[in-house]
């Protein structure tokens, strides 16, 4: 079984064009003063036409090497490749590296300038002034170069998963081992654990309190959070990618708050948040060119690593951005998974091998998968799923017929994710109308926190940090 | 087909034993002030333990997944598992990874002793009357972060290449690639690209030569030569691991010539070599479990991974440690294989699939392999093999009977690789004998060559930097 590996011709001038027009904004900002962030939105687009091509070219060469998936919502089962986000990940982690010079450029303009204190009293009056705050201090370069390693890590760990099957168990620690690149630089070169604490607890904690090590423990937490959470937000064409890819634009429209011409300026968080977008633009381009391809009726699959690795950039940028309540914010729909499947996860309710909506070849819709409780459930089980039920929560069949123990039995539920549950709530519905929904749930979810996190964020801190 | 991939009660009670030694001098470090250097030999022991473990624990699972390939030079020619390599640079990287605080403790001594000016100062001063010297300065550890950045790409890199099999030509560029993180670190962070001349050359040149871009260039070609040059001599059981630990071993001999007590102290170039020895000492302990098992009769082979990461580690440590030249002085045995396979690599002669020598199954010994010229050979190249032959660089055989043409006419020469040349000079031989011997010529030229490099210096440079 082989998959149509070449481009349209279309799709070859404009991937080209693309380019062309990216590598001449690029040289035109070694021209100027070098500003990294045209820069970097520059190197988005090319990083975006480097996948959409490597995607294509390399899918057969997947296929031969093994990594290959049926998709089973579909009456044409054929074989396409699996593990595609690996590809989108090389080329991000290489855009990154080739990006370094733009950000840390000031740096060699002191240098190289001739040398005399002049120059670099004059640079770092610029810097004062906000003129050259897009420019990092040196400094930061430890802490970018500590992020890619730990992208690095979690697509070498998530390459290892997906050629090995390593066990569940195993599994969800891998982010937190992608992540010791990162908590190990911020221990030697910043070291700063304390946090702004709520108005309210202020008479006991006072206005900062030291974390000291839970500090780390947080950290490692929020990235096995953020990265397994999408790993179990999954199973339909696009839903992997498209949730990650709304995530990112709303942290970039975040990022954007702080560095408007409306934001006081320069505002303390600036650098944190050019940091961020450095991150995440070229992340949208690689993703974006993935979701072409992933999206209904999906030519390739995603596999583990990009899940992995869409959530270490979203824990990474909101660690070393220092924004990490607001991206949990942005996480609640995957939070809300993660809660809602806990009860099949932890194996309280029977959890089936697969879970992903059942498909039906007749109407070509998907419609929610069950799972059947062959053994009556524990009383108290059985009632709280019958609550769940009556507040639309879960879809609950019970035993109508029988006397006595079998009265009212609890036979059957829906399964316990998000997607089926969006099954319940709107009946059948086409692959990607489903995956339609789930996004935009992703997004209104996401831009309410963000609203709630500007606005009402006086009621608990005494300032906004915007 | 499986493979044993469970431990013998000796060899865990072994590892256990020095796991738990290096656990406890660890602990010790952080009591006292913290001595990287002791620390660095701690991690090598556990590097060298789980690497062990792990190589006999995943071979099964590799096998499984198609990393496998049959020993060509035994009898019993069973399946045993590929690409082991990769195994041990995931060990070596985490471990690489983990010791960051070590060299790097001194800031965080500073910076949460209480900040006082005072502590700054005597820090400082216990640095400058060399206290302090095995610490790091904090800007290094941008440069040791790029090291490990490029040590990644080159693994990732080379797993893709075990699993696709990527061409030759596009596979010789693979270490220039994943040079690209350490040259542009080295470009924002440092951006020396200038050379110490020889003196014969001084007249025209001066003292100090600014390669200018060019020195980027010869970054790269180093990293070339190194890890193609390590990925060509081999073949034979033990062979790949061994000529790396040889190589090894005398890096770490020369760093120590420059931290010895005899050395004077505090030398400028002593955290270059510190520097160098965190970063091969590690090496040194997965390369030994990888020789324990890789040494004849194999029982696992290393993969190109492991040949690509062997040599980006001398290239790395060469380049970040500042003594390129004496490393290429090490790889002579190296380059020499390169320009005698060159006739071959670049089919001025013919060049069969294979080159390893031939397993003669009667004798149970390696003969040199020969290449057939079925077509008669161009008389300048016919004469040039004959001129090898008379050299004892070449084992040529010609069509002794025939008249005119054919008479003298080259029939067969031995393959162009330097372990045929060795059973060429000394006849059939077991091939842990054969290995043995080309370890030793790698020693040899070795010890030789920094004998020069360190006592003939001054008569090319105006001084040696030792």
């Amino acid at each position: 079984m082989s998959t149509s590996t070449s481009l349209t011709t279309t799709e070859v001038y404009s991937l080209l064009s693309l380019s062309l027009a990216c590598v001449a904004i690029l040289a035109n900002t070694l021209q100027g003063d070098g500003n990294p962030l045209i820069a970097s939105i520059a190197f988005s687009g090319i990083a975006f036409s480097s996948s959409y091509a490597l995607i294509r070219w390399l899918g057969n060469a997947f296929i031969r090497r093994g990594f290959k998936g049926r998709d089973m919502s579909k009456t044409k089962q054929t074989e396409i490749p699996e593990t595609m986000g690996a590809v989108c990940a090389m080329v991000y982690l290489f855009v990154l590296i080739v990006f370094i010079p733009w950000p840390f450029y000031k740096d060699i303009v002191v240098a190289t300038s001739g040398g005399g204190n002049r120059d670099v009293m004059q640079e770092l009056e610029l810097v004062e002034t906000g003129r050259f705050l897009h420019r990092f201090p040196h400094n930061k370069l430890a802490s970018y170069l500590s992020a890619l390693l730990s992208l690095q890590t979690i697509v070498l760990l998530g390459i290892g998963d997906d050629l090995f099957d390593i066990r569940w168990r195993h599994k969800v620690l891998i982010p937190a081992i992608a992540a010791i690149p990162m908590l190990i630089v911020y221990f030697v070169d910043f070291g700063v654990t304390k946090m702004v604490v709520p108005t309210p607890l202020r008479p006991y904690l006072g206005a900062l309190f030291d974390l000291g090590w839970l500090y780390y423990v947080y950290m490692a937490l929020l990235s096995i959070f953020s990265a397994n959470s999408i790993n179990i937000l999954a199973g339909i064409n696009g839903i992997e990618v498209g949730q990650s890819l709304v995530i990112a634009v709303l942290i970039v429209f975040n990022d954007a708050l702080y560095l408007s011409p409306f934001a006081p300026y320069p505002h303390p968080a600036t650098d944190s948040h050019l940091f961020s977008l450095y991150l995440l633009l070229p992340f949208i381009g690689v993703s974006l060119a993935l979701l072409m391809h992933n999206w209904f009726p999906a030519r390739v699959f995603v596999g583990d690593t990009y899940c992995y690795f869409a959530g270490m950039v979203f824990a990474v940028d909101g660690i070393l951005g220092h924004f990490s309540k607001t991206l949990i914010l942005l996480l609640l729909p995957q939070a809300f998974n993660f809660v809602y499947s806990a009860p099949q996860l932890f194996h309280l309710v029977p959890c089936p091998r697969h879970r992903l909506p059942r498909f039906n070849a007749r109407t070509g819709l998907l419609e929610c998968s069950r799972v059947e409780f062959d053994r009556p459930l524990a009383r108290p089980i059985a009632e709280a799923l019958k609550l769940l039920h009556r507040l639309r929560l879960l879809d609950v069949e019970t035993h109508d017929g029988g006397e006595g123990e079998e009265k009212g039995r609890v036979v059957s539920s829906s399964n316990f994710t998000l997607i089926n549950l969006w099954l319940v709530w709107f009946g059948p519905m086409r692959e990607d109308r489903l995956a339609l929904g789930l996004l935009a749930l992703q997004a209104g979810v996401g831009v309410l926190g963000l609203f709630v996190r500007h606005r009402m964020a006086l009621l608990i801190f005494t300032q906004d940090n915007w």
